[in-house]
């Protein structure tokens, strides 16, 4: 039931992020870094408080779930261990005329060949039955010289903590391709610490890097990303019953957080990792993309993780239960990609309404979650008495809600400005605010005003910000 | 006036981090990454709580200041054009029987010769004449035989969007070594989309990777690092008062956070870059180092940042203001390091005080930064009633407060271990509450117990957390 793929939805949104400062492309004035954003203020706000709300559901509300910070660089070991060194890869090929890069696998989806798991053998063997039939063309400049395809690791190299400046093969540091690596190599720390009895989860959000043959999709697949990851060790015995209860938070945390039924939906995996019992998605349905489109995961891993480090690192990584029984334990994982979180609110958010002869675009994001909650404007900049009574004002709302003082141009290009960012509520103060102590009070999504009383603000606000 | 080193007060802490949940050493099942650390459930939300702290002074209270969150990686032409690239280095000294590796002004200082800021030529000349004089020693193993000195780039590259999986020069991105060099990058898009007028500022928090020669003091100088930073754009002939301005903003933000005036002091830098016209830095008074180190930098740093990245990207970064006269603006900075200020608040919290025929040891943070702020305790874990009574009250204070559920071990265990982790407030059920509807109520600092009416509870720590 996906949406029509509208491309002008996605021009006019990436428009919006940069006009507005939600998102801008990273490196700019150097010409850019491919698959690489940079969040301006209202993008790092909205960030924030989506961070914020699944902190609160995943950590705060839970006596079962800890919060861990760990680094992004971890002993190489690590990755050999998870199996990442020399299997974390994708097929690339390229043109040789154009020099440009591709993913093999997405190349042949375009021949209307599922290629999604298939080996290089098989990729390849695509390939030759393409060049065979002429049909085999590079996607951008149309060349049939391309090369075959090659493994290409999606793992970033680093030399830090390199004994010399030249970057040697033995020296590598990995940059961490998923930040659950760092509550894996954790988990016992936090038990020894914590005295957490199973079943509970250590949950954290952290960039992680992937080297991404192709850049695309906005900010939906980067090479620098965020993720906020759970796990849940438990015993084997708890994994059905655990697993329905975290797939129904999950899915409640959607519509806690303003997403309709209608816009999700359940993926089951298929083919799943040899350690695997169990693998759903909750996908999204983009409007900008035409279609769904994976926002996070939910894993039922077993213990091949922790049987991995423990093996990999001669530690022994068992639980020992109140009766004295000793066992690794298995894992229970929900993992989201904040910043395609971001572009999922973004891309929910985006309205377009006829109002008069024009159209105004307002950004309808859950009030919970907006970027600024009030803005504060005096009627007229030039009148000192109106702006001293709304600076006022702003520094008083400003200590309870991230709030915007705003003085520039009229006012109603100010409403449109403040829609486009999705300010709840815009204040007004004006010569009857000075004589009788009242503001105008502008609704985002009804455009309806209010008179509210000064004293009585606080209280107009108590609860609209509240999920 | 700096307390007398107390190398028994590191060891305190350190083991206090690690036991208690705080700080953990990096990838230790592997034998660890050198100078690298991960945070515990404790250590991530005192370090959430000290970042917010800050983000609600500097951007949330602020209209002159807006929020940025830009990419670790950015083009590498920045790191030319701000002289990184070939000029962030440190004098390296290596030992060729035992392997160490040294910097080499430390070395020095070690023999009271002052080469904080000295050239390699320099440095190598002091060397000479120790080996002369046969005093050269490995300060690890005591060989004499030593390399001479060479520089060594602390500048951490990446593969990362490189086509090849080898690393070559030629494919080199760097980490940032300082979150400013993406605020600058972003200072166009920043004053194009949100149309802010000078004054302003622009900050963020993120991370920043430094390849330090060695690792030592703990988490004050670590490889992978945290950093919260600002840059103030202005007319050059606003420098003075802003200046002045955010020195006093932010010694006054230490002592609303608990610090008092005591154990901070400026420290003003005599040697200046040539770019810059004043530089303070605010030191806090460790009594695990015994010594006064820095915590922040306030610097005067005059255009050159955004004219170098003019000149190297060929963008015009000029200001232009309503007269239509156009200048490059000079900047204000403030940088401060999140977790030697987590290091900073764990020093200062902690306190050693004889209780009966014991030591109690407590975490005295100041009350909105501590971790947990409420503790709540069932008085026997072994009485569903009582269980079920303390559940209830947890999940209710849960949504305003970061709480903890504890029902292991008897009440004095308990509140020994919420004292380690700096709990300002316990909450114990007992049979009492069930009949009469009242909670004892124990202070972290007095240890004094009142009785609360659960009803009232709520309005009890109404205003305990704010600062």
């Amino acid at each position: 039931m996906a949406n029509k793929k509208d491309n002008t939805a996605l021009e006019k949104i990436v428009s919006l992020c940069k006009r507005r400062g939600f998102v801008y492309p990273s490196s700019e004035i150097y010409g850019g870094l491919a698959a690489i954003y940079d969040y301006g203020h209202y993008g790092t706000l909205l960030k924030n408080n989506i961070r914020d709300s699944w902190w609160k559901d995943m950590i705060q509300m839970r006596d079962d779930v800890v919060g861990l910070d760990s680094a992004i660089f971890m002993h190489p070991t690590t990755w050999v261990a998870s199996g990442h060194v020399g299997g974390f890869n994708d097929p690339q090929i390229d043109c040789k005329v154009c020099k440009n890069r591709f993913r093999a696998d997405h190349l042949l989806k375009s021949y209307d060949i599922e290629a999604d798991k298939a080996t290089l053998e098989e990729i390849n063997k695509h390939l030759s039955e393409l060049r065979a039939k002429k049909k085999l063309k590079c996607p951008n400049c149309g060349s049939t010289n391309l090369t075959d395809a090659k493994v290409f690791s999606l793992m970033v190299k680093s030399n830090i903590g390199s004994p010399t400046e030249e970057f040697t093969e033995e020296n590598v540091v990995y940059l961490r391709p998923e930040t659950c690596g760092g509550i894996y190599l954790e988990y016992k720390n936090t038990v020894d610490s914590l005295h957490k009895k199973l079943p509970f989860g250590i949950a954290q959000v952290g960039k992680a890097f992937r080297n991404e043959i192709v850049a695309r999709q906005f900010i939906f697949r980067t090479r620098e990303f965020e993720q906020m990851e759970m796990q849940y060790f438990l015993h084997p015995s708890m994994m059905k019953e655990k697993y329905e209860m975290w797939k129904e938070l999950r899915w409640n945390w959607y519509l806690a957080n303003g997403i309709p039924a209608d816009k999700i939906k359940w993926y089951k995996h298929e083919k799943l990792a040899h350690y695997a019992s169990e693998a759903y998605d909750i996908l999204y349905d983009f409007k900008i993309f035409g279609d769904f489109d994976e926002v996070e995961g939910i894993h039922a891993r077993g213990n091949w993780d922790l049987t991995q480090h423990a093996k990999f690192s001669g530690v022994d990584l068992n639980y020992t239960d109140d009766d004295g029984k000793k066992f690794v334990p298995h894992v229970m994982e929900t993992s989201a990609g904040l910043n395609r979180m971001l572009l999922m609110f973004l891309d929910f958010a985006y309205s377009e309404e006829a109002v008069k002869d024009e159209t105004r675009i307002v950004m309808k994001f859950p009030k919970h979650l907006a970027p600024i909650k009030i803005a504060i404007f005096p009627l007229l900049r030039n009148k000192p008495e109106l702006v001293k009574k709304a600076k006022e004002l702003y520094l008083k709302l400003a200590k309870n809600y991230m709030c915007e003082f705003d003085d520039n141009g009229n006012i109603g290009k100010r409403y449109r400005r403040q829609d486009e960012i999705g300010t709840p509520y815009c204040v007004t103060v004006d010569f009857d605010s000075l004589e009788k102590g009242d503001v105008t009070v502008r609704d985002r999504d009804t455009m309806e005003q209010v008179r509210v009383k000064i004293a009585d603000l606080e209280n107009f606000f108590q609860d609209k910000f509240s999920r």
